[in-house]
């Protein structure tokens, strides 16, 4: 229709979001425009203030609104851990376990060749320095266990080996409250072979 | 995180979209943020112009940038015909047909008690008076065939009927290309009481 151009304009710009197709994002845009107006201006100010204000860490990669992010300035933290991981996402899920008190490296991607996202993309120079600096002494590889993650693991994991550190790798198992009858077969395995 | 307030602001501010919880605002922040600024300046722009801009034509509820919307002022449409329908994406989906060259009127939403939705909600004082305008000859009801739609429907057939009007509702039936053995025993009754 001729006179919803900004209508349409908005359908578009919310079809941007991931997960979003056309029908999801008219669902969107009409519920703004009928029920939340106020919920789409605080939208349109919360997306220019993250825009405006959210940077990467120096040191760890993570989304912080500072020049370093306050993980990294923590000194109760043992630097001589360091846990890299795929996702700020990830980062946070580790945290609410409480049970880790080292550091982070935040790749904010993984490797992706069939998508062009090399190491120069992941920041891995970076994370070598980083690790190399002589106050890391273990490095944890918390990429996903996906074929990506599992990959990005072992590239990170062959160039970092042989240098002194320690290497490891989250424990791969059967999830906790889960019944056997219900597991996948390569977590059983997996799970077997790591059996303690 | 103390550091990231304006990323929390963002995610809370996704939250509010109809279908996104907080793991998919999360991931829709992350993607905007890492991958997209310029979508979200996009977006935030068009939030605000479709919020200053966007309201409800005078004639048929809809949403339009001017007074009266397109539809409306369109003198090639057949005035003597009206279209009931419940939103403006149920309005694009006739258009698209092809099939109608009436006017409309757009409810806005639905009858639904329960949510606190009454007639005077709905604008069926509006419609009643459009109705009975001298012009309309005939009311097509669009509302969807369900629980809630069909009660819309149904007040507002007792209200127009005995008032000289035609009143029509959108056949039930088979939908095109559907195999008898998988559609539901109601759509099927319903197309075998209707048959032609």
């Amino acid at each position: 229709m001729a006179d919803t151009h900004s209508l349409d304009a908005l359908i578009q710009a919310l079809k941007r979001l991931p997960g979003v197709g056309v029908k999801s994002a008219q669902r969107m845009a009409f519920h703004l425009l009928q029920h939340d107006r106020h919920g789409a201006d605080a939208l349109a100010r919360a997306l220019q203030a993250a825009v405006a204000g959210v940077h990467h860490c120096e040191r760890c990669h993570t989304f912080t609104e500072h020049a370093v992010c306050d993980t990294c300035l923590d000194t109760r933290r043992d630097a001589s851990q360091l846990c890299v991981v795929e996702t700020p996402a990830d980062q946070s899920a580790l945290e609410r376990t409480g049970a880790y008190k080292g550091l982070y490296f935040v790749l904010m991607g993984k490797l992706s060749p069939l998508d062009g996202v090399g190491p120069h993309d992941i920041g891995l120079k970076k994370l070598f320095d980083r690790a190399l600096d002589g106050t890391v002494q273990e490095v944890i590889l918390a990429t996903n266990f996906t074929a990506e993650g599992e990959a990005t693991a072992h590239v990170i994991g062959e160039a970092l080996k042989a240098r002194g550190l320690t290497l490891t790798r989250l424990a791969r198992g059967v999830p906790a409250g889960s019944e056997l009858e219900y597991v996948d077969l390569g977590t059983i395995a997996h799970a077997l072979v790591d059996r303690r």
